[in-house]
C-alpha cells in the first residue's frame, strides 16, 4: 500500500516518466498490453474518458446530430472509392483477408475512419433537399498502424472513444456554415474541460485526405511539444461524387451534397491529465470527475461507530453528488495519497472534533487550503466544487498564453520553439509555401493560420525565403 | 410519407419478413450495408439497444462488478495459450495479418470474446488472496466470421453490443457462487425486459471451449426457433492454468485461481422486439420506451397556436418523462402509424375538445383502449405506463408457455417441435448421449436440462436408443 506514497514526479522536469506512471498509478491505463499501441483501459479512466465523452455528445445532439452506428469493417472497394482519401490511408489501414481457416471472398478494412462506411448508406438514403441537411455521428473505436512512437491515450494504433460526425448540405454556404457551428461546439467542449487551445487553419499540404480545407484545435503539453485536439473539415463535393450522394433540389436539379466532418478521441482526457495534474498526480474538474468528493474518516479506537455513522450522514446529504466514503483499512494518510493521486477535487476529513462540533474539514485538490464547515453549511460545497474549477481554468490558462511566443528570425525561433507555439511571419499557406515549409523540418512544423483571422503582417518578411510574408503562421513541434 | 401506412405484416405467419420489414421501418436497423452479418444501427434502434444494455450494466455494477476495457485486436501467440478455447474458434476468428502497405511481424486476431486478452494481463495483476474475487466487464464489439445465414441483432458478423463479464476466484466453490450470482443478474435483466426463458445447462458436448460447465438463457421467437439470449460459464482452472493466474493464497501457498464468465449482446432486443411487437411494429415497454410518450397535435384552422399551446404544458408538465411533441408536417394520421410503428407505449391525442375540457386522451399501444384524463389527473399516466408493460409481460408468459411442449416418442416430437421446446426423457447428457442427440440432428437439437433440476423421470425410456431415461432434457431448433 505504501507504493502509493511514493508517486512525486516533476512534471514539468520529466513530463514523459511523470505521464506513464500518473496513468498506470492512477488506475487510468495500463500500458502492458502485448501489441504496441494499444492499451487498457482501467475502471478510473474508463469512467473519466466516458464522462468526457459524454459532454460532447450531448453537445452534438443538443445541435440536432443523430446519433447511430456503423460497422467497424469495411470492403475494401468501397474504402478505395475516393482516391486521395485512398492514398492517404495506405500506410495506417489494417486489412483482413482471412479468419484462422479461410481466406476472405474480398478483403476488408479495419476502419481508420468511416467516411466511406457511412457515404455508402447516404448514397441510398438521400433522395432529396427536404432530407437535408443531414448530421449523423457516432462513438467507435478505429485503428490506425502509426509508424511514430505511440503514446497511452496520446498516440494510438486502437483509438476506443473516437467521436466522428458527418454531415451533408444542399449548398456550400450551408456546409459553410456548418464548420463554424461545429467549431462552436468543440469550442464549448474543451472550454467544459479547461483546455486552452489554438483554432488553426491547416496550410494547404497539410489537408486532409480527400478534403477542401480543415481546422484544428491544437494545446501544447507540459514538455512543450503540441498536440491536435480536433479536427474540423469541410470535404466540399469530393466524396458526394465518389458515393455518388446526389438529391433532388428545389429547382428539380439533381445535385452532388456538400460534406463536412469533425472528430476527436480520448487525446483530449490525455491533454486534460496532462495539463492540469501535479506533482502529487491528477487534478480534475469538478464537474467531470468520477469521484466529486471523497470522505475519509480519521478514526479513534472505541469511536469507530460513532464516526463511521455521522460520515454516512454526510455522505447522504451530499447525495446529489459522486461521493465515495472510503472506509478501507488503509491508513488516513495512504488515502490522501491514493485520492489526490487520482485528482479528487474535494476531501472531507471527518474525527472525533468534527463529530463533536457537527462540522466538517475540507481539502481542496487544487491548492492548499483547508476550511471547516459546519453541517448547516453543506451547501457551500457546491460552490467550492466550482471555484476548484474556475482556479484549474485560470491556471491553465496563463500557462498556455506563456506558450505562444513570437519570432521573426531562425535564431529566435529555434530558442523559442522549445517552449510550445510561435508565431512567425511566412510567404504563404498554399501550395507555395510548401517548401519554406520543408526547410524548416528539423526545427519545427508548419500548423497554419489562425481562426478567426489576424491582422496580416505588414511590411514583414517571411522568416525562411525572405520574401514577403503573406501572413502569421503559427509553428511548433508536434505529437 | 404514406409509406408508413402500408406496414402490416402477419407477424406469425410471416415472421422473417415481419423482423426484417419493421427493423427497417422502425428506424432499428438498415441491412444494406455491404458486408455479410455487418449492419447500420439506426437512431432509433441504437437508443433502444443502449437503454437496454445500461440496464444490464447497472445491474453489474450493483454487484460490484467493475468496468474497464481490453484491446480488440490480440496477437496470435496470446490468443492461442488455451488449446481447446482457441481449437472452438478455429472457424470464426478473422486475423489481422497486414496493413494496405506491409506485413505485420505478428499477425492480430479479431476479439472472438475477450478471454485471452483479459487473463493475459490478469496474470500480471493478481498476487494475493486479498485481491480476489475479481470481477470485470466490458460492453464492446466483436467478431466471429458466423457460416449459417446471418440476420440483424440475431446472427451477426460484427456484434457491436457484447457484454462479457469475467470474474476471477480463489476457490471452487467461490466460482460456483458466482455462477449462481450471474444466474440471478440475468434473471432479473431479462424479467425487466419483459423477456420469457428457459434456463438450460449444456450438455457435455456443447460447452463452451474450454471451460468446465455452462448454463444458457434460451427463449422463442414467434417462428418458433430458439434463441440463445445468454450464457453463463464456468471455467474451472483450465485459463488460469493456461494463462499462470496464480495468486498466494491465507496458507501461503501458490495457486490457480478459479474463474467464471457470461455473456449477453443486442440479441436480446432481437428478441424483444419480435416477442412484444404485433402486426402494426414494436410494443416496447414503458420503462426501456426511447419515447415514452408521443403527444399529437389535432390541429384546427385558426386554433394551431392554442392546441400547440396546450400540448406544450401537457408536455412540460410530463418532463420526468420521455416525452415527445410531433409538430412535424404530417397528417394525425401518419403520425399514429409511424409512432405505432415504434412501439411508444402512450399516445397523447390533443385537440380543440381537450383544450376546451382540460383534459387529454390517451391511447395504449398494447391493447385497444382509449382513456380521456382530466389535467389535474396527470399522475395517472406512469400508473398507465406501468400497466402496459405489467400486460406485455402477461401476455409474453402466456405465450411462453404454450410453446413448450411435451413428448414420449418420436411421432409426438415430430408433431411439437415446430412450436418451441420440447421436453423428452433422455439417457445421458454426458458424453454417453451424444450419439443419441446426433441420431437427432435432422429434426432438432438437443439444448440440455433444466436449471434449477428438475425430478428425473421415472420409468421412462430414452426417446432415442429406448435404455432408461436418466434425466428430462429439452429440444429445439434454434437460430
Amino acid at each position: 500500500m505504501s507504493k502509493e506514497k511514493e508517486f512525486e514526479i516533476n512534471k514539468n522536469k520529466d513530463f514523459s516518466k511523470w505521464y506513464l506512471k500518473v496513468l498506470r498509478k492512477a488506475e487510468i491505463i495500463d500500458d502492458r498490453f502485448p501489441a504496441k499501441g494499444m492499451y487498457v483501459y482501467s475502471w478510473y479512466g474508463l469512467d473519466l474518458i466516458k464522462k468526457c465523452i459524454s459532454i460532447l455528445e450531448l453537445l452534438l445532439k443538443v445541435h440536432k446530430h443523430k446519433e447511430e452506428r456503423y460497422p467497424t469493417l469495411i470492403p475494401y472497394s468501397v474504402f478505395m472509392k475516393e482516391k486521395k482519401f485512398f492514398e492517404g490511408f495506405q500506410g495506417e489501414a489494417y486489412l483482413v483477408t482471412k479468419t484462422l481457416k479461410k481466406e476472405l471472398d474480398e478483403p476488408l478494412i479495419l476502419r481508420p475512419t468511416s467516411e466511406t462506411a457511412m457515404y455508402y448508406m447516404w448514397s441510398m438514403w438521400i433522395r432529396s433537399y427536404a432530407q437535408l441537411p443531414l448530421k449523423i455521428f457516432q462513438t467507435v473505436n478505429i485503428f490506425r498502424c502509426e509508424s511514430k512512437m505511440t503514446r497511452p491515450l496520446l498516440r494510438l494504433r486502437e483509438v476506443i472513444f473516437f467521436n466522428e460526425a458527418h454531415t451533408a448540405h444542399a449548398t456550400k454556404e450551408e456546409a459553410e456554415e456548418q464548420i463554424k457551428e461545429a467549431i462552436e461546439i468543440y469550442r464549448k467542449f474543451f472550454d467544459d474541460l479547461l483546455i486552452p487551445y489554438l483554432i488553426i487553419k491547416t496550410p494547404k499540404w497539410d489537408t486532409f485526405a480527400g478534403a477542401l480545407y480543415n481546422y484544428d484545435f491544437l494545446t501544447v503539453l507540459p514538455d512543450g511539444k503540441t498536440l491536435e485536439l480536433g479536427s474540423v473539415i469541410n470535404l466540399g463535393q469530393n466524396f458526394g461524387k465518389a458515393f455518388d450522394i446526389k438529391f433532388q433540389d428545389k429547382d428539380g436539379k439533381k445535385k452532388y451534397v456538400w460534406q463536412t466532418c469533425y472528430g476527436i478521441a480520448e487525446r483530449v482526457v490525455g491533454a486534460l491529465i496532462s495539463i492540469h495534474g501535479d506533482n502529487k498526480g491528477l487534478r480534475l474538474p469538478f464537474e467531470i470527475a468520477p469521484i466529486q468528493i471523497v470522505i475519509i474518516p480519521i478514526l479513534k479506537k472505541d469511536e469507530e461507530k460513532e464516526i463511521l455513522n455521522y460520515c454516512e450522514n454526510i455522505k447522504n446529504k451530499l447525495s446529489k453528488f459522486r461521493v465515495l466514503l472510503d472506509e478501507s483499512e488503509r491508513t488516513p494518510g495512504e488515502k490522501f495519497n491514493i485520492w489526490e493521486l487520482k485528482g479528487v477535487p474535494i476531501r472531507i476529513e471527518i474525527g472525533l472534533r468534527e463529530v463533536k462540533n457537527n462540522e466538517i474539514t475540507i481539502s481542496r485538490r487544487d491548492i492548499k487550503e483547508r476550511i471547516k464547515l459546519k453541517i448547516n453549511e453543506l451547501e457551500r460545497v457546491e460552490e467550492i466544487g466550482k471555484e476548484i474549477t474556475k482556479n484549474l481554468k485560470k491556471e491553465a490558462k496563463k500557462w498556455f498564453e506563456g506558450r505562444i511566443k513570437y519570432a521573426e528570425n531562425l535564431e529566435e525561433l529555434k530558442k523559442n520553439i522549445k517552449e510550445g507555439f510561435v508565431k512567425i511571419p511566412f510567404c504563404s499557406i498554399d501550395e507555395n509555401g510548401k517548401k519554406c515549409a520543408e526547410k524548416l523540418k528539423e526545427i519545427c512544423e508548419i500548423v497554419g493560420t489562425l481562426y478567426p483571422e489576424e491582422n496580416k503582417p505588414i511590411n514583414k518578411k517571411c522568416l525562411v525565403c525572405g520574401k514577403e510574408a503573406k501572413v502569421y503562421v503559427y509553428a511548433c513541434r508536434s505529437y
